[in-house]
């Protein structure tokens, strides 16, 4: 059977390159790809055993963390991280007429915010008009000449578009980290681990304590991210990513047993490999 | 001459009760409102003195910080916080047909995002529109029979909507924290003050650091939020907010001359009052 892996669609989005490209560094052969509507989608898809696997954007270099995917894991703690992937995100303005008569630029919200200043230089005064995916933006502008879509050049070849301009974005190293997500038991060994912990009380303050804990350990952060508890404003949940040294196999389930106590809530998606793909 | 104050328009937002209770709360009698458009537009007239101070959201407690202000604060660091007031969210469906011929929902995505599980619950199949404000979608819904919009009671009076559903916002105590911002002299003594920073090395890491340091001086942390460098993926900007205890005048200035050899850059935006608005 083959293994489906959930994304978030339609097929032309960067989410189904990081999918193909995970599927490919995990040996899988067999796979069927299942592309949902909605981050919340993509992994309640997973959680429900609609999927076998999922695949989320967690981070942008420029844009940060992708707080619905964030939010997601926390509601489904139970889900583990398998593998991890950056991927370099290069956008083209995409059409069907020439560059001075876009009126209306589609795109992610994400996208647009990535390209804001190219398009506040280049056509200030295009509405910029937000949608669910860059490859639906592609798919709606097709036909037009006056709207043009914020997409990968993917998403332009299969939807028939031109390229009215290459790269857009704003900052030439924009990066995204998607994260390979299935369901069942996590590993404890890997490159780096992937936590998320509510604390007793107020958590500002309590928050030092966990980071010396953490350093206790000699381990080192490469990432942390907080989001609202969604309670109380000032409560928080923090995501932490710890790297593991490779001579310490024990290093997360030392860490998850001395950060328990100090939590309220503590979720532990694993140890896994992450890795970056250099060409687009 | 009046004093101006910019905030993301058009008329009806809940940014502008937060600027008419902020003008009032600052003793302001004689004032004249600034509609802009888009967050970043909101600061840049305060930045470029086209306005004498400038009302901005910077914290949801559902959907968190608002990435848009954070890093125009961060791009203007130049600037300071005048006074804080957080404001109860309470969102209503409005329209001009009945509930179940909805087939399509305008708002901003933060409203969409705040009101999704009552719109998977009661219009699963409405398709939801992204727009640049709440007021923007209820001027843009009124006269349709199929579209509806989620905004304030207050916008919908405006554009002649009727309420179909209220409150339709998914948490209670959902509520946003405004702040007035201005140019010039930053105070020393209030509240509570924000302050932001980068690390020379490896954030995260170093974050332990700048944590401590707070702690020696026996402040409470209010507020956390990291945003990225936009230079490499695990680089991060930090904003703090800082409870200032009364009795210690020289908490804040004691607190930034420990704090800046430990960063990159640390912006500081000054001690201010805060309160909270009870009825909406």
């Amino acid at each position: 059977m083959p293994t489906r892996i959930a994304y978030l669609g339609p097929a032309g989005t960067y989410g189904e390159q990081a999918s193909r490209a995970l599927a490919e560094l995990e040996g899988l052969t067999e796979v069927s790809f299942l592309p949902c509507v909605g981050l919340r989608a993509v992994v309640e898809c997973l959680a429900q055993a609609g999927a076998d696997a999922a695949v989320v954007p967690v981070e942008n270099s420029v844009e940060g963390g992708v707080t619905a995917t964030l939010d997601a894991l926390w509601a489904h703690s139970d889900l583990g991280i398998r593998r991890a992937l950056v991927l370099p995100i290069r956008h083209a303005l995409l059409g069907s007429g020439s560059l001075q008569d876009v009126t209306e630029v589609l795109s992610h919200p994400q996208a647009l915010a990535q390209c804001s200043g190219w398009l506040a230089a280049q056509l200030p005064q295009a509405l910029q008009l937000p949608t669910s995916s860059t490859a639906e933006a592609a798919r709606m502008v097709a036909g037009s000449r006056f709207r043009a879509a914020i997409a990968s050049r993917k998403a332009g070849l299969e939807h028939g578009l031109e390229e009215l301009a290459y790269p857009v974005n704003d900052v030439a190293g924009n990066r995204t980290r998607f994260l390979l997500l299935h369901r069942g038991e996590r590993r404890l060994e890997g490159d780096v681990a992937s936590l998320a912990f509510s604390m007793h009380r107020n958590a500002p303050g309590a928050l030092l304590e966990a980071l010396a804990c953490l350093a206790e350990q000699g381990l080192n952060m490469s990432r942390i991210e907080s989001r609202p508890s969604k309670r109380e404003l000032g409560e928080y949940v923090f995501f932490v990513d710890v790297e593991l040294p490779a001579q310490q196999p024990e290093a997360l389930s030392t860490l998850v047993a001395a950060l328990t106590p100090l939590c309220e809530h503590l979720a532990h998606f694993g140890a896994y490999p992450s890795s970056e793909l250099v060409s687009g």
